[in-house]
């Protein structure tokens, strides 16, 4: 963090804080005047003493932050109860803290009413900025653009070219999987997509497209399903109409990994095994995903560092209101396991 | 809700949300003239006349509240990596919309330093109130207890008899575990164990002892470990070195889900087979526990409700401050998968 070209690396605010032996926020808020206040006094001058033995010197982002700030930062989250997003809360956090700010949460359910009214409450709790995983394209500010509340947008985004954001790249992603089925053999390959009013459905399947036709192979629209949201029970919905149908197909592109495991349910209602029957592909390789049965295919998104870099998004606007908002967007890849398998060995 | 015995049912807050299209806790809102300026002017019209048609009367709870609040209640969570707290969380979170409060989230990542900053950035910016699901029991009090900021625990509690708390029956529940086990025909059963500085750890394992010694079956102290956190890891150390001491063992019951997810990845390792080799019981039937290979047998616990009451007990102490604090105790019950099987049959 404080290293600087052509120089020793100096002391970071983690070495401060193992010195202190306190938490690396405590460090922040300690050598902070304003904020000292919030720390013990006891312990303020066991990192103040720490600071100085190491020669330490505070990053500039933080030196550069104005004054008068709540410290706090509200975080959007649309569903607490997908395994994806406390990974992505865990970057949030780990970077807010260390320049000393504390994330409040807000779980706003998917519901646009209480996504309004829990942005309304934490501006009224005066956070110095929001982080939102709300974004959705047909709903495109919750913030008021007259105030200057800053937001960022973390694993979704909006289009609109103004608004900073931090992503996967969601089209890459998107080809991947159908790279990986192909390369396995299959042409007959379903899309259940994700809802396309959220930058996530939409650039998924957008890639999804790309990569097939890249390859030459034709995309039967019986195949292409898109879902209302990002969940098991819709996962379940879009394979059973699929094969209700009696579709043609041989494996599935699912729009995340809860839609992916909506599939195995109906795989299991109707006898199908998996991956003999069906390979299907999943998309985050959230928390738990190795542990299904079978252990999910995927593309793995690099979460914590989506959530590290929104908050560094979000520092660097505080720090700098008038530079223009930055998007960040980081690779995907193709995580192997067993719920895909080769057309020849069929 | 608003159902008076021996009266026809009334109107409900969510009957009126429901007319007029809108979240229930926006109808809260509206209705409270303290609040209404939060709602858009139009909004809150519509509201009016839905509750006037329905002839809605506000919930003698809501109505009782004091003003001058935040309508903002601090939520502490200590760690939202395992999948037990989102159900929780949603459960808080209901309910305390339906009286129009916002729930802000911390997560604390079991880290006591980071716990006290959390705790007291959220009283920094004016909440309520908390709830708490970080207690331990080697460190009484977070709040301060000069201030009168309402503190209630969920999930795990303090034994100090003045807090509130909503909680499972941990030691009835480590008791089923056993019972289940012994039913199998199982009498080498091993514990590993969450953390006894923690009420749900503590009391599982006396629920253990419990009803082995209740069936007279004696307890191999070689058979009992305790781990420093409730994780994957954790359970992975434990059962390691239980099996690496050759120990005489048919069953686990392990401290929690994750715990024993910990040991299916020793059982990999060696090559055992669950549950051919060695039966396993897991505690909270945390979501995708269904999932896993094998699904695990587990000691179901009822995380909404356990949520929904903590909320319920923070809006009473609201209402009521010189109310003694109360405790919820709910029962848990076993759920018997694929992870657990009769010595019989082997």
């Amino acid at each position: 963090m404080a290293h600087v070209a052509g120089r020793p690396a100096s002391a970071t605010l983690r070495d401060v804080a193992r010195l202190a032996e306190v938490h690396p926020g405590t460090v922040s808020r300690a050598l902070n005047p304003e904020t000292r206040r919030l720390v013990n006094e006891d312990t303020a001058r066991r990192v103040m003493d720490a600071a100085e033995q190491l020669g330490y010197r505070p990053n500039p982002i933080a030196r550069g932050l104005k004054t008068n700030r709540s410290y706090t930062i509200g975080v959007l989250v649309p569903d607490l109860m997908n395994p994806l997003f406390p990974p992505i809360v865990r970057g949030i956090q780990d970077r807010l803290e260390q320049a000393g700010y504390t994330p409040l949460i807000a779980n706003t359910d998917n519901d646009r009413e209480r996504e309004r009214n829990d942005f309304e409450a934490m501006r009224a709790r005066q956070v110095d900025g929001v982080i939102a995983a709300t974004a959705r394209l047909d709903n495109p500010e919750s913030a008021d653009p007259a105030d200057d509340l800053p937001v960022v947008y973390v694993l979704r985004r909006l289009e609109d070219g103004v608004s900073a954001s931090a992503t996967a790249d969601d089209h890459k992603g998107g080809a991947l999987a159908v790279e990986h089925l192909l390369e396995l053999g299959h042409t007959r390959i379903a899309h259940l997509s994700g809802p396309q009013g959220i930058s996530t459905g939409r650039e998924r399947h957008a890639g999804f497209l790309a990569a097939m036709a890249e390859a030459g192979v034709p995309v039967d629209p019986a195949l292409i399903r898109f879902g209302n949201a990002f969940t098991e029970p819709e996962g379940r919905r879009l394979c059973e109409e699929l094969l209700a149908g009696g579709a043609d197909v041989t494996a599935i592109v699912a729009g995340n990994d809860l839609m992916a495991l909506g599939c195995y349910d109906v795989f299991a209602a109707r006898d199908l095994h998996c991956p003999r029957d069906l390979s299907v592909v999943g998309f985050n390789d959230m928390p738990f995903s190795d542990r299904f049965d079978p252990p999910l295919t995927t593309i793995a998104v690099p979460q914590y560092d989506i959530g590290a870099s929104a908050a560094d998004l979000l520092l660097e606007r505080l720090q700098q209101p008038s530079t223009p908002p930055r998007t960040v967007v980081l690779a995907p890849h193709l995580v192997v396991r067993s719920s895909s398998r080769s057309l020849r060995d069929a």
